[in-house]
């Protein structure tokens, strides 16, 4: 178990701190605090209004020299910079981290272990330095074979009508459940968050795109290998002007058995393509189903509803419209628990 | 124009040489002899056995000490090592071709300046090393916006039933067409031999997955800025087991107008998957268009099929019977010219 201070200056939100919020969650690591100076000597919980009270009793402190007294042994980049380039800020305070012995986790997509000056003062001290979006070995270069699961095994593609929806928090929910009821269930992790709960996986959207399905498959094949379950963070959708081709890649590769739909509630377009619209559920759902198909059948089973944003009175209303509306269980797993959905996947096979 | 010898070592056949063949019959390059020492003293024709004769006058030569003889300044990399590793034979000839002063040409996965011996013996010869497959800066890490393109301007996608069909020489095909008929035509080349042939486009499997789309709309923009007409080379199928990511990438990044399906005329199942039929081409043509249109709407309104392996009876029996099956125009644009091809996409705007 890590002692872990998470770096989130300037976006301790619960939009841009995923990151932290899936450590705080579900992660086995201890957070002892959380750096940003905007929001510093108030409580991470308060910060983040989160409804499960995530972040309850982790101070926010200013900087790294602050999060120190509280004896950590890693340092976590929980957000993205702004631009994509580090700022000279956060640069010091990393190397603060490297010279009290910390070890540094990043998701940032520019590898900190590559920074001439990082790599330098990691080395000096002796810290280690994870890019959680560098490729595992194993899989970075992988071809997909197309050769099918073990016999027994069940893979369940997280599907989403956007980024940002959901769709790694329905993946861990679903594990977390079936571990519950003594099933042999793994998680396969896509995303930076996922791999840093799982400690392994593939960052999909860094992968080459020659070999995003090989490296799909060569996870969700090891998982299947070893459970009977086995949940595949979805990314992006397949709606998405950007990231469709993530979402295909992952979905090909996997070759799912069965899928579930993930959606917020209050979301009618794709982030930052408001030109885009969301269609109905029900339409979103033929789509997912046909491009499985093309190699393999998976059909939808059940919608999880994102409805953070909604008051229990309006959560339970969109439920019962998404539920109307597709004619499928669906319920929010983490306001209400991911039992339903894992009871329709059960009696699915 | 460069003056051009091919390494081919071993693989001087049409279906490894593909790089080969396309420069040879689309390139702007003087091709002075190809190396593949297991046919040397061959005419390069003869050993293709390209109906078209391509390669013919080019001679097959055993090594790099005797292409010299032709006075070339350039080594083009024309096949990719089997295991994807460097043969030490083949380390020997490039330096041997760097110590001559030619320029470098590379469309290996590995890239060639990256390697310390041959990134040094290159800066000590002052020798360019061009590794085709390096994402241009431009593009490397653009996330795509999803804006339309100019007004008036035509973006045609080649899709494929599989990969190896024949798509970037169908798109080369309708570029010349549309140029010998005055149009203004611009050719978005996305793969190494197209990249060749163009002097500039993207490596679209080797562009990390989340910049895909982003890499191809920056491409197809730009095209589009200056052309009315503008063929995106296609790679892969939507139906290919490991890289029909490439090819929605692609499709919603470069968001065409119009589709012109591509196929082997021999082709029944995706090659190395031959659990994996491919469908009958209206199905396959529903798929693209399926596809497409979760962005936006773009037809198919022709085949292009590839009758390499047929004779003439047979190749004008399998374009009836694809015709008659689309009820689209069909033709080998290769075999008996881009027209029809052309025509059909004029008459759909």
């Amino acid at each position: 178990m890590r002692r872990i201070v998470i770096l989130a200056e300037g976006r301790l939100n619960i939009n841009d701190a995923k990151t932290a919020v899936g450590v705080m969650r579900y992660g086995d690591d201890a957070v002892l605090a959380v750096i940003d100076s905007t929001h510093a000597g108030e409580d991470c919980a308060a910060v983040l209004g989160d409804p499960n009270g995530v972040g309850r009793g982790v101070p926010v402190v200013a900087h790294v020299e602050a999060a120190l007294a509280f004896d950590p042994d890693t340092l976590l980049i929980g957000i993205a910079p702004a631009g994509g380039r580090l700022p000279d800020t956060w640069r010091a305070q990393i190397l603060r981290a490297i010279a009290a012995g910390l070890t540094i986790v990043s998701g940032l997509h520019q590898f900190l272990a590559d920074d001439p000056e990082i790599a330098a003062a990691a080395q000096a001290y002796g810290v280690r330095v994870w890019d959680v979006r560098r490729p595992p070995e194993r899989f970075a270069m992988r071809l997909a074979d197309g050769r099918p699961h073990r016999p027994g095994s069940h893979v369940v593609y997280l599907c989403g009508t956007d980024c940002n929806v959901g769709k790694m928090t329905v993946a861990v929910e679903l594990h977390r459940e079936a571990q519950r009821r003594g099933l042999a269930s793994g998680f396969a992790a896509t995303g930076q968050t996922g791999i840093l709960i799982a400690g392994d996986g593939i960052p999909a959207d860094r992968i080459i795109s020659d070999f995003l399905a090989g490296a799909t498959e060569g996870l969700v094949r090891e998982q299947a290998e070893e459970h009977d379950w086995v949940f595949v963070e979805g990314q992006g959708s397949l709606l998405h002007p950007a990231f469709s081709a993530v979402t295909l890649g992952l979905i090909h590769g996997s070759r799912p058995d069965r899928m579930l739909l993930c959606h917020d509630a209050t979301r009618t377009a794709i982030r930052h393509f408001e030109d885009t619209p969301i269609p109905p559920l029900s339409e979103v759902r033929r789509i997912y189903e046909e491009a499985a198909g093309w190699l393999k059948p998976a059909p939808i089973v059940g919608v999880a509803l994102n409805t953070y944003a909604l008051d229990d009175a309006a959560a339970r209303a969109a439920i019962a419209r998404a539920q109307d509306e597709t004619g499928l269980p669906t319920t929010d797993p983490v306001r209400y628990g991911a039992g339903p959905l894992l009871d329709a996947l059960l009696t699915s096979v």
